[in-house]
Protein backbone atom coordinates (compact mmCIF):
# COMPACT_ATOMS: atom_id res chain seq x y z
CA UNK A 1 0.00 0.00 0.00
CA UNK A 2 2.68 2.65 0.69
CA UNK A 3 4.72 1.36 -1.81
CA UNK A 4 5.53 3.87 -4.42
CA UNK A 5 4.36 3.64 -7.98
CA UNK A 6 7.16 6.26 -8.93
CA UNK A 7 10.37 4.21 -7.62
CA UNK A 8 13.68 3.24 -9.20
CA UNK A 9 14.96 0.11 -10.23
CA UNK A 10 16.41 -1.54 -7.52
CA UNK A 11 19.92 -1.48 -8.47
CA UNK A 12 19.56 2.70 -9.43
CA UNK A 13 18.20 2.70 -5.90
CA UNK A 14 21.21 1.45 -4.24
CA UNK A 15 23.23 3.52 -6.17
CA UNK A 16 21.90 6.52 -5.42
CA UNK A 17 22.75 5.06 -1.44
CA UNK A 18 26.11 3.95 -2.65
CA UNK A 19 27.33 7.47 -4.10
CA UNK A 20 25.28 9.27 -0.90
CA UNK A 21 27.43 6.86 1.48
CA UNK A 22 30.88 6.68 -0.50
CA UNK A 23 31.04 10.39 -1.06
CA UNK A 24 34.03 12.25 0.99
CA UNK A 25 35.14 15.82 1.96
CA UNK A 26 38.83 14.99 -0.14
CA UNK A 27 41.84 16.50 0.86
CA UNK A 28 44.05 14.31 -1.28
CA UNK A 29 44.76 14.54 -5.15
CA UNK A 30 46.41 13.65 -8.15
CA UNK A 31 47.60 16.25 -10.08
CA UNK A 32 45.80 15.73 -13.40
CA UNK A 33 43.20 16.74 -15.77
CA UNK A 34 39.80 16.56 -14.99
CA UNK A 35 37.81 16.21 -18.48
CA UNK A 36 36.19 19.09 -20.28
CA UNK A 37 32.47 16.63 -20.59
CA UNK A 38 32.99 15.24 -16.88
CA UNK A 39 33.62 18.96 -15.71
CA UNK A 40 30.00 20.00 -17.68
CA UNK A 41 28.43 17.39 -16.65
CA UNK A 42 29.54 17.97 -12.92
CA UNK A 43 28.32 21.73 -13.30
CA UNK A 44 24.84 20.99 -14.70
CA UNK A 45 24.13 18.48 -11.60
CA UNK A 46 24.92 21.64 -9.38
CA UNK A 47 22.60 23.54 -11.57
CA UNK A 48 19.97 21.43 -10.98
CA UNK A 49 19.65 22.44 -7.51
CA UNK A 50 16.86 23.57 -5.37
CA UNK A 51 16.84 27.11 -5.02
CA UNK A 52 14.33 29.28 -2.33
CA UNK A 53 11.78 30.90 -4.72
CA UNK A 54 13.52 29.63 -7.69
CA UNK A 55 16.18 32.20 -6.60
CA UNK A 56 19.27 29.88 -8.26
CA UNK A 57 21.71 32.39 -5.83
CA UNK A 58 24.86 30.19 -6.24
CA UNK A 59 27.39 31.67 -8.37
CA UNK A 60 30.68 29.47 -9.86
CA UNK A 61 34.02 30.85 -10.81
CA UNK A 62 36.00 28.40 -12.67
CA UNK A 63 39.69 29.11 -12.05
CA UNK A 64 42.20 28.41 -14.69
CA UNK A 65 44.69 31.00 -14.28
CA UNK A 66 47.91 29.61 -12.07
CA UNK A 67 48.52 32.96 -10.37
CA UNK A 68 45.00 33.12 -9.14
CA UNK A 69 45.38 29.88 -7.88
CA UNK A 70 48.77 30.67 -6.67
CA UNK A 71 46.90 33.81 -4.61
CA UNK A 72 44.20 31.70 -3.48
CA UNK A 73 46.22 29.30 -2.00
CA UNK A 74 47.76 31.75 -0.11
CA UNK A 75 44.38 33.05 1.29
CA UNK A 76 43.56 29.66 2.51
CA UNK A 77 47.31 29.08 4.02
CA UNK A 78 46.34 32.96 5.92
CA UNK A 79 42.89 31.43 7.64
CA UNK A 80 45.00 28.04 8.18
CA UNK A 81 47.37 29.60 10.31
CA UNK A 82 44.82 32.26 11.83
CA UNK A 83 42.29 28.91 12.49
CA UNK A 84 45.30 27.32 13.88
CA UNK A 85 46.19 30.02 16.55
CA UNK A 86 42.13 30.39 17.49
CA UNK A 87 42.41 26.21 17.93
CA UNK A 88 44.23 27.28 21.09
CA UNK A 89 45.63 24.08 22.49
CA UNK A 90 44.83 21.81 19.06
CA UNK A 91 46.48 24.32 16.73
CA UNK A 92 49.75 22.27 16.68
CA UNK A 93 47.15 19.21 15.79
CA UNK A 94 45.02 20.58 13.28
CA UNK A 95 48.34 22.29 11.71
CA UNK A 96 49.03 18.37 11.18
CA UNK A 97 46.12 17.69 8.95
CA UNK A 98 45.72 18.07 5.24
CA UNK A 99 42.89 20.69 4.77
CA UNK A 100 43.09 21.35 1.82
CA UNK A 101 43.78 20.38 -1.88
CA UNK A 102 44.04 24.08 -3.83
CA UNK A 103 47.52 22.96 -5.58
CA UNK A 104 47.37 19.73 -6.74
CA UNK A 105 43.33 18.95 -7.81
CA UNK A 106 42.46 19.10 -11.58
CA UNK A 107 40.28 21.66 -11.32
CA UNK A 108 39.78 24.47 -8.55
CA UNK A 109 36.12 26.18 -8.54
CA UNK A 110 35.12 28.91 -6.30
CA UNK A 111 31.04 29.26 -5.86
CA UNK A 112 29.62 32.18 -3.94
CA UNK A 113 26.62 32.88 -2.79
CA UNK A 114 24.59 36.01 -3.89
CA UNK A 115 22.65 37.42 -1.03
CA UNK A 116 18.63 38.04 -2.19
CA UNK A 117 19.07 40.79 0.83
CA UNK A 118 15.56 42.45 1.10
CA UNK A 119 14.55 42.07 -2.82
CA UNK A 120 13.95 38.17 -2.36
CA UNK A 121 11.09 37.60 -0.36
CA UNK A 122 9.70 34.19 -1.53
CA UNK A 123 10.83 31.95 1.27
CA UNK A 124 13.30 33.57 2.97
CA UNK A 125 11.62 36.57 4.14
CA UNK A 126 12.23 35.34 8.12
CA UNK A 127 15.26 32.72 7.24
CA UNK A 128 17.26 35.00 4.70
CA UNK A 129 20.29 32.25 5.01
CA UNK A 130 18.33 29.84 2.54
CA UNK A 131 20.87 31.83 0.10
CA UNK A 132 23.42 29.80 1.44
CA UNK A 133 21.20 26.46 1.64
CA UNK A 134 20.34 26.88 -1.88
CA UNK A 135 24.00 27.29 -2.51
CA UNK A 136 25.05 24.11 0.04
CA UNK A 137 22.60 21.82 -2.18
CA UNK A 138 24.05 22.51 -5.65
CA UNK A 139 27.11 21.73 -4.34
CA UNK A 140 26.09 18.31 -2.87
CA UNK A 141 24.85 17.50 -6.19
CA UNK A 142 27.88 18.21 -7.39
CA UNK A 143 29.95 16.58 -4.56
CA UNK A 144 27.70 12.99 -5.79
CA UNK A 145 27.74 13.19 -9.15
CA UNK A 146 32.04 13.55 -9.12
CA UNK A 147 32.28 10.72 -6.65
CA UNK A 148 29.97 8.66 -9.21
CA UNK A 149 32.38 10.17 -11.99
CA UNK A 150 34.84 8.69 -9.73
CA UNK A 151 36.50 12.16 -8.80
CA UNK A 152 36.98 13.86 -5.38
CA UNK A 153 36.18 16.97 -4.08
CA UNK A 154 36.66 18.49 -0.86
CA UNK A 155 34.83 22.01 0.30
CA UNK A 156 37.62 24.32 1.91
CA UNK A 157 35.96 27.10 3.92
CA UNK A 158 39.23 28.25 4.91
CA UNK A 159 39.31 31.86 3.78
CA UNK A 160 38.77 35.23 4.24
CA UNK A 161 35.37 35.85 2.18
CA UNK A 162 35.83 39.55 1.64
CA UNK A 163 39.50 38.87 0.67
CA UNK A 164 38.29 36.06 -1.54
CA UNK A 165 35.79 38.15 -2.95
CA UNK A 166 37.91 40.78 -3.97
CA UNK A 167 40.34 38.53 -5.85
CA UNK A 168 37.53 37.53 -8.02
CA UNK A 169 36.15 40.85 -8.36
CA UNK A 170 32.56 39.46 -6.82
CA UNK A 171 29.66 42.41 -6.86
CA UNK A 172 28.93 43.56 -3.41
CA UNK A 173 26.27 41.31 -3.08
CA UNK A 174 27.98 38.15 -3.98
CA UNK A 175 30.06 36.45 -1.27
CA UNK A 176 32.19 33.32 -1.39
CA UNK A 177 31.00 30.21 0.34
CA UNK A 178 33.30 27.72 -0.84
CA UNK A 179 36.50 26.90 -2.81
CA UNK A 180 36.07 23.56 -4.05
CA UNK A 181 38.99 21.65 -5.23
CA UNK A 182 37.92 18.52 -8.07
CA UNK A 183 40.12 15.93 -9.44
CA UNK A 184 41.53 12.76 -9.25
CA UNK A 185 42.30 11.52 -6.37
CA UNK A 186 44.68 7.86 -5.36
CA UNK A 187 41.34 6.27 -3.20
CA UNK A 188 38.34 7.73 -1.49
CA UNK A 189 38.96 7.47 2.36
CA UNK A 190 37.14 4.49 3.83
CA UNK A 191 35.23 7.36 6.31
CA UNK A 192 35.70 10.76 6.75
CA UNK A 193 38.94 11.83 6.99
CA UNK A 194 38.47 13.56 10.27
CA UNK A 195 37.01 10.81 11.57
CA UNK A 196 40.13 8.82 10.53
CA UNK A 197 42.95 11.28 11.56
CA UNK A 198 40.50 11.14 15.47
CA UNK A 199 40.16 15.02 14.89
CA UNK A 200 36.63 14.11 16.45
CA UNK A 201 34.10 11.52 16.79
CA UNK A 202 31.52 11.11 14.54
CA UNK A 203 27.73 11.17 16.07
CA UNK A 204 25.08 8.61 16.07
CA UNK A 205 21.95 9.79 14.19
CA UNK A 206 19.97 9.01 17.52
CA UNK A 207 21.61 11.68 19.27
CA UNK A 208 20.61 14.30 16.78
CA UNK A 209 17.22 13.56 16.01
CA UNK A 210 13.91 13.02 18.18
CA UNK A 211 9.95 12.79 18.16
CA UNK A 212 8.37 16.21 18.78
CA UNK A 213 9.60 17.87 21.30
CA UNK A 214 13.28 18.19 21.97
CA UNK A 215 13.95 16.28 25.24
CA UNK A 216 16.31 18.01 27.93
CA UNK A 217 18.40 14.94 27.98
CA UNK A 218 19.87 14.90 24.25
CA UNK A 219 22.76 17.64 23.74
CA UNK A 220 21.73 21.06 22.06
CA UNK A 221 25.15 23.05 22.97
CA UNK A 222 26.50 20.48 25.12
CA UNK A 223 29.20 18.04 23.88
CA UNK B 1 44.31 9.55 -19.30
CA UNK B 2 41.80 11.29 -17.34
CA UNK B 3 39.65 8.58 -16.81
CA UNK B 4 39.02 7.87 -13.34
CA UNK B 5 39.81 4.18 -12.18
CA UNK B 6 37.36 5.00 -9.43
CA UNK B 7 34.45 5.59 -11.47
CA UNK B 8 30.84 4.21 -11.00
CA UNK B 9 29.30 1.46 -13.50
CA UNK B 10 27.22 3.40 -16.45
CA UNK B 11 24.09 2.47 -15.17
CA UNK B 12 24.95 3.74 -11.78
CA UNK B 13 25.95 7.00 -12.68
CA UNK B 14 23.13 7.20 -14.97
CA UNK B 15 20.71 6.68 -12.13
CA UNK B 16 22.78 9.46 -9.90
CA UNK B 17 22.64 12.12 -12.78
CA UNK B 18 18.74 11.03 -13.10
CA UNK B 19 17.56 11.55 -9.72
CA UNK B 20 19.63 14.77 -9.88
CA UNK B 21 18.02 15.96 -12.22
CA UNK B 22 14.42 14.19 -11.42
CA UNK B 23 14.25 15.66 -7.85
CA UNK B 24 11.61 18.38 -7.27
CA UNK B 25 10.19 20.81 -4.31
CA UNK B 26 6.99 18.63 -4.03
CA UNK B 27 4.04 20.82 -2.61
CA UNK B 28 0.97 18.41 -3.38
CA UNK B 29 1.28 14.93 -1.74
CA UNK B 30 -0.99 12.07 -1.05
CA UNK B 31 -2.26 11.36 2.10
CA UNK B 32 -0.37 7.83 2.50
CA UNK B 33 1.67 7.08 5.08
CA UNK B 34 5.31 6.12 4.25
CA UNK B 35 7.43 2.58 5.65
CA UNK B 36 9.17 3.20 8.57
CA UNK B 37 11.93 1.11 6.89
CA UNK B 38 11.91 3.79 4.44
CA UNK B 39 11.92 6.93 6.28
CA UNK B 40 15.20 4.87 8.45
CA UNK B 41 16.76 5.14 4.87
CA UNK B 42 16.11 8.77 4.01
CA UNK B 43 17.58 10.03 7.27
CA UNK B 44 20.33 7.87 7.78
CA UNK B 45 21.12 9.18 3.78
CA UNK B 46 20.58 12.60 5.75
CA UNK B 47 23.22 11.55 8.12
CA UNK B 48 25.64 10.54 5.48
CA UNK B 49 25.96 14.32 4.80
CA UNK B 50 29.40 16.33 5.02
CA UNK B 51 29.32 18.62 7.93
CA UNK B 52 32.33 21.37 8.36
CA UNK B 53 35.03 19.94 10.94
CA UNK B 54 32.42 17.01 11.46
CA UNK B 55 30.10 19.04 13.33
CA UNK B 56 26.98 17.54 11.92
CA UNK B 57 25.43 20.37 13.00
CA UNK B 58 21.56 19.17 11.91
CA UNK B 59 19.27 18.29 14.44
CA UNK B 60 16.00 16.19 13.17
CA UNK B 61 12.47 16.28 14.88
CA UNK B 62 9.92 13.78 13.57
CA UNK B 63 6.44 15.15 13.77
CA UNK B 64 3.73 12.47 15.00
CA UNK B 65 1.45 14.52 16.89
CA UNK B 66 -1.46 15.61 14.70
CA UNK B 67 -1.92 18.60 17.00
CA UNK B 68 1.51 19.80 16.78
CA UNK B 69 1.29 19.38 13.04
CA UNK B 70 -1.66 21.52 13.29
CA UNK B 71 0.19 24.24 15.00
CA UNK B 72 3.36 24.03 12.61
CA UNK B 73 0.69 24.73 9.88
CA UNK B 74 -0.85 27.59 11.57
CA UNK B 75 2.29 28.97 11.66
CA UNK B 76 3.24 28.27 7.89
CA UNK B 77 -0.07 29.94 7.05
CA UNK B 78 1.03 33.43 9.04
CA UNK B 79 3.93 33.63 7.23
CA UNK B 80 2.36 32.92 3.82
CA UNK B 81 0.09 36.04 4.90
CA UNK B 82 3.20 37.90 6.23
CA UNK B 83 5.04 36.88 2.85
CA UNK B 84 2.10 37.98 0.58
CA UNK B 85 2.00 41.24 1.93
CA UNK B 86 5.49 41.71 1.50
CA UNK B 87 5.35 40.87 -1.46
CA UNK B 88 3.03 43.37 -2.70
CA UNK B 89 1.91 43.82 -6.12
CA UNK B 90 2.72 39.61 -6.40
CA UNK B 91 0.82 38.78 -3.27
CA UNK B 92 -2.56 37.83 -4.49
CA UNK B 93 -0.32 35.72 -7.42
CA UNK B 94 1.61 34.35 -4.35
CA UNK B 95 -1.26 33.39 -2.79
CA UNK B 96 -2.62 31.45 -5.60
CA UNK B 97 0.93 28.95 -5.46
CA UNK B 98 0.38 25.68 -3.24
CA UNK B 99 3.25 26.31 -0.81
CA UNK B 100 3.08 23.55 1.49
CA UNK B 101 1.94 20.18 1.82
CA UNK B 102 2.56 20.05 5.90
CA UNK B 103 -1.81 18.79 6.78
CA UNK B 104 -1.27 15.95 3.92
CA UNK B 105 2.09 14.59 3.45
CA UNK B 106 2.80 11.25 5.13
CA UNK B 107 5.58 12.56 7.30
CA UNK B 108 6.71 15.90 8.95
CA UNK B 109 10.25 16.83 10.09
CA UNK B 110 11.42 19.75 11.03
CA UNK B 111 15.60 20.25 10.72
CA UNK B 112 17.55 22.55 12.82
CA UNK B 113 20.99 23.78 13.34
CA UNK B 114 22.84 24.19 15.57
CA UNK B 115 25.00 27.51 15.63
CA UNK B 116 28.67 25.86 16.38
CA UNK B 117 28.77 30.01 17.54
CA UNK B 118 32.63 30.63 18.73
CA UNK B 119 33.59 27.14 19.97
CA UNK B 120 33.27 25.51 16.61
CA UNK B 121 36.00 27.12 14.64
CA UNK B 122 37.52 24.62 12.13
CA UNK B 123 36.28 25.75 8.51
CA UNK B 124 33.86 28.32 10.25
CA UNK B 125 35.82 31.01 11.89
CA UNK B 126 35.26 33.60 8.79
CA UNK B 127 32.57 31.34 7.57
CA UNK B 128 29.63 30.57 10.49
CA UNK B 129 27.21 29.71 7.97
CA UNK B 130 28.93 26.87 6.57
CA UNK B 131 26.62 25.41 9.46
CA UNK B 132 23.84 25.90 7.52
CA UNK B 133 25.37 24.75 4.36
CA UNK B 134 26.34 21.69 6.32
CA UNK B 135 22.47 20.48 7.22
CA UNK B 136 21.20 21.91 3.48
CA UNK B 137 23.85 19.11 2.32
CA UNK B 138 22.07 16.67 5.06
CA UNK B 139 18.56 17.82 3.53
CA UNK B 140 19.54 17.20 0.00
CA UNK B 141 20.61 13.94 0.88
CA UNK B 142 17.57 12.82 2.33
CA UNK B 143 15.43 14.62 -0.80
CA UNK B 144 17.83 12.70 -3.57
CA UNK B 145 17.11 9.49 -1.85
CA UNK B 146 13.68 9.96 -1.19
CA UNK B 147 12.85 10.52 -5.41
CA UNK B 148 14.81 7.29 -5.63
CA UNK B 149 12.67 5.62 -3.55
CA UNK B 150 9.33 7.54 -5.60
CA UNK B 151 8.77 10.02 -2.54
CA UNK B 152 8.46 13.54 -2.77
CA UNK B 153 9.73 15.86 -0.69
CA UNK B 154 9.45 19.48 -0.16
CA UNK B 155 11.33 22.40 1.80
CA UNK B 156 8.85 24.72 3.36
CA UNK B 157 10.69 27.58 4.91
CA UNK B 158 7.92 30.47 5.44
CA UNK B 159 7.83 30.09 9.17
CA UNK B 160 8.93 32.39 12.03
CA UNK B 161 12.05 30.57 13.33
CA UNK B 162 11.70 31.87 16.72
CA UNK B 163 8.39 30.64 16.87
CA UNK B 164 8.83 27.17 15.73
CA UNK B 165 11.79 26.60 17.86
CA UNK B 166 9.94 27.46 21.47
CA UNK B 167 6.90 25.07 19.52
CA UNK B 168 9.26 22.05 19.55
CA UNK B 169 11.28 23.26 22.29
CA UNK B 170 14.57 23.82 20.73
CA UNK B 171 17.56 24.61 22.95
CA UNK B 172 18.45 28.32 22.56
CA UNK B 173 21.43 27.55 19.56
CA UNK B 174 19.48 25.38 17.79
CA UNK B 175 17.69 27.21 14.74
CA UNK B 176 15.01 25.82 12.35
CA UNK B 177 15.48 26.14 9.13
CA UNK B 178 13.16 23.58 6.97
CA UNK B 179 9.36 21.93 7.62
CA UNK B 180 10.23 18.76 5.36
CA UNK B 181 7.36 17.35 3.91
CA UNK B 182 8.08 13.82 3.01
CA UNK B 183 5.45 11.16 0.96
CA UNK B 184 3.79 9.79 -1.58
CA UNK B 185 2.91 12.21 -4.75
CA UNK B 186 0.11 11.37 -7.15
CA UNK B 187 3.15 12.78 -9.52
CA UNK B 188 6.45 14.64 -9.64
CA UNK B 189 6.52 17.98 -11.32
CA UNK B 190 8.14 18.13 -15.02
CA UNK B 191 9.90 20.64 -14.22
CA UNK B 192 10.41 22.83 -11.07
CA UNK B 193 6.82 24.13 -10.16
CA UNK B 194 7.62 27.58 -9.63
CA UNK B 195 8.68 27.47 -13.08
CA UNK B 196 5.38 25.97 -14.26
CA UNK B 197 3.67 28.45 -12.58
CA UNK B 198 5.30 31.16 -14.27
CA UNK B 199 6.41 32.66 -10.65
CA UNK B 200 9.89 33.06 -12.14
CA UNK B 201 12.18 32.10 -15.56
CA UNK B 202 14.59 29.53 -14.57
CA UNK B 203 18.20 31.02 -15.72
CA UNK B 204 20.90 29.32 -17.52
CA UNK B 205 24.09 28.31 -15.63
CA UNK B 206 25.67 30.45 -18.26
CA UNK B 207 24.36 33.30 -16.69
CA UNK B 208 25.81 32.07 -13.39
CA UNK B 209 29.16 30.91 -14.24
CA UNK B 210 32.48 32.64 -15.36
CA UNK B 211 36.35 32.05 -15.57
CA UNK B 212 38.33 33.86 -13.36
CA UNK B 213 36.94 37.36 -12.95
CA UNK B 214 33.41 37.96 -12.36
CA UNK B 215 32.83 39.99 -16.00
CA UNK B 216 30.84 43.43 -15.41
CA UNK B 217 28.39 42.50 -17.66
CA UNK B 218 27.18 38.99 -15.99
CA UNK B 219 24.33 39.93 -13.27
CA UNK B 220 25.28 39.69 -10.11
CA UNK B 221 22.83 42.03 -8.26
CA UNK B 222 21.30 43.01 -10.90
CA UNK B 223 18.24 40.76 -12.86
Amino acid sequence: MTESKHHYDERSIEAVYRVIHERRDMRHFLPLPVQPAVLQRLLDAAHAAPSVGLSQPWRIVRITSAELRERIYDLVQQERQRTAEALDERGAEFLRLKVEGVKECGELLVVGVRDGGTREIFGRRTLPETDVASTACAIQNLWLAARAEGLGLGWVSLFDPQALADLLGFPRDVRPIAVLCLGHVEQFYAAPMLALERWREPRPLSELMCENHWPAELPGAAE
